[in-house]
């Protein structure tokens, strides 16, 4: 029955913005849509602007819901994907919120969830950095460190559904403590968040000159824009600051290496985005110098190459996939 | 063709004795032999009393070579698992010995090869500690600190063949030196060798009384049974060394949970075996401790329960499977 649907319908809800697109069985997208997320209306509201916008999308392109195999909806938070429910997401107030049981009786379309890193390490497997390869560790560096596996050619999601949680392997023991409560988390080392706390030092005796000093003292100024600036000013505090973090992100990453034995590493997100090359290098470099030689010698970086649209690209493709499961069962 | 064949040898080829089994399809064994492996006098002579134990275990068994289904062969060391190739054993000499090539000429039975650790979990998973779960990670803390995953219900190798080098997670940039070089990985902290070095601190200044005062100052003499008598002795320093060692391997397990959302964690090997619960509970307590809760909170470790026999069950039903992904091409 699945096998004449024509159309998957990729649904990237972020905190402040969604993203959507209708992508055809030969991975083209017919339409993208960007509509503000307005999470401070609460979750009412914005699952309601779902509705609308998915029911706006089929009409713009003269779809009915029959055309469409199913909606794939990645989310910031973790997931319980086989009931479909939101389990928690910090920015958006969706706490154990059934979401696919709920938008399926009101759009009638089968209903697909998926945590969002999962989902854009999923694009690009299928049409970006990681595609022909079959054993592929993504991460994300940013406010936190986001992680994803493809294994043996396929999304890995582990016996809950949760694998990936890459930000949270410790690296020290007796490291900083981390937002999860923990001590010595490789997000404690080298997430944007990270780097922030040693930048407040510079900035709290004076040492962010030139254009870094309109910066100010406010933790929240310091994005990844901010890292960009350092660098194109030559500041080597900050570029100190960020070296060191690129070299414990490949501690964490080496670790993933020794376990799973993965040919490709995929690094995206705002930091890789903005810093790229200088960045990547010491990423790779300490990958090199703290994994097994026989394991790590063959192992390629790749940056993320789908940028924004990763994710709901991922999230369309995962409706085949799951509809390719389906069928199995 | 294959599926007539009712039989497959499982081969252990250890560092001091090999252990070989015929077992049938129903996972039923017909002759277990154990001789010495004889690795002082060189590689071909360890070849040649394969070869002959195969023979011998054809002859003892009124079968002949028609009957058997395959030969799967266990090495302690990395392999390349496609073309059969043993890339290094420390203990044994075999160093890029195409032993799949060789054997299957000499005995003219398909033979398939995997290393030992891998083998051990996949015979706990088709018949031991870990029957019934899909998702597994196996940690065999030891001399060194061997690991192998079972993930979506198979054994899981990576790109190359060589996953589950879990002794060299790093737990601590700036970590003791281990075996391999680098710094600070799980095995220079919680192997055996790692608690030897501990170990000897308190023999040097006369601190192990009663009869751990019989094992002296040789490092070598302090195997796993030392550890179970100074347990027995309730030699408190000894206990310390033992339960932070455990300690530090629960931050690795809890890396792997993060990364892999296991739902059973396998722990076999001398250590274990030895020092039994006392062990085991303080990785599990270390274990939650570390990770993050919504993916260890269903975590369950179980013993490894086949012992020995583990490693020759494991390779010989490899043969089942490597038939069946065979067919599969």
């Amino acid at each position: 029955m699945a096998d004449d649907k024509k159309y998957a319908i990729g649904f990237d809800l972020g905190g402040t913005k969604m993203l959507s697109a209708v992508v055809n069985r030969d991975n083209e997208i017919l339409e993208k849509s960007k509509i503000k997320t307005k999470a401070q209306d609460g979750v009412e509201t914005v699952y309601s602007r779902i509705v609308k916008n998915i029911h706006q999308v089929l009409e713009h392109n003269n779809l009915s819901k029959e055309d469409i195999g199913g909606i794939g909806i990645a989310v910031p938070g973790p997931i319980d994907p086989m009931e479909g429910v939101i389990l928690d997401t910090p920015n958006l107030a969706f706490k154990n919120f059934p979401i696919k049981k709920k938008l399926e009786a009101d759009v009638g379309i089968p209903v697909f969830l998926e945590n969002d890193v999962n989902a854009g390490l999923y694009g690009e497997f299928i049409a970006g950095a990681a595609k022909g390869y079959n054993h592929v560790v993504g991460v994300f560096p940013g406010t936190g460190i986001g992680g994803a596996l493809i294994l043996n050619g396929g999304l890995y999601r582990g016996a809950g559904g949760n694998a990936g949680e890459f930000g949270h392997i410790i690296i020290n023991t007796d490291g900083p403590l981390c937002g999860c409560g923990r001590w010595g988390c490789v997000e404690a080392h080298a997430s944007k968040s990270a780097m922030n706390r040693e930048t407040m030092v510079l900035a709290s005796k004076g040492a962010l000159t030139g254009c870094l000093g309109e910066f100010g003292t406010d933790i929240k100024k310091y994005k990844s824009s901010f890292y960009a600036a350092a660098v194109e000013e030559n500041n080597q505090d900050v570029i100190r600051i960020i070296k060191r973090s690129a070299r414990f992100l490949g501690v964490a990453i080496a670790n993933a290496v020794n376990l799973l034995n993965p040919e490709l590493i995929v690094l995206g997100g705002g930091l890789v985005e903005k810093l790229g090359e200088m960045y990547v290098s010491e990423v790779e470099a300490s990958m090199h110098e703290h994994a097994m030689p026989d394991l790590v010698d063959k192992v390629e970086i790749h940056e993320a190459s789908l940028g924004d649209d990763a994710v709901f690209y991922g999230a369309a493709n995962l409706v085949w996939d799951e509809l390719f499961l389906l069928r199995k069962k």
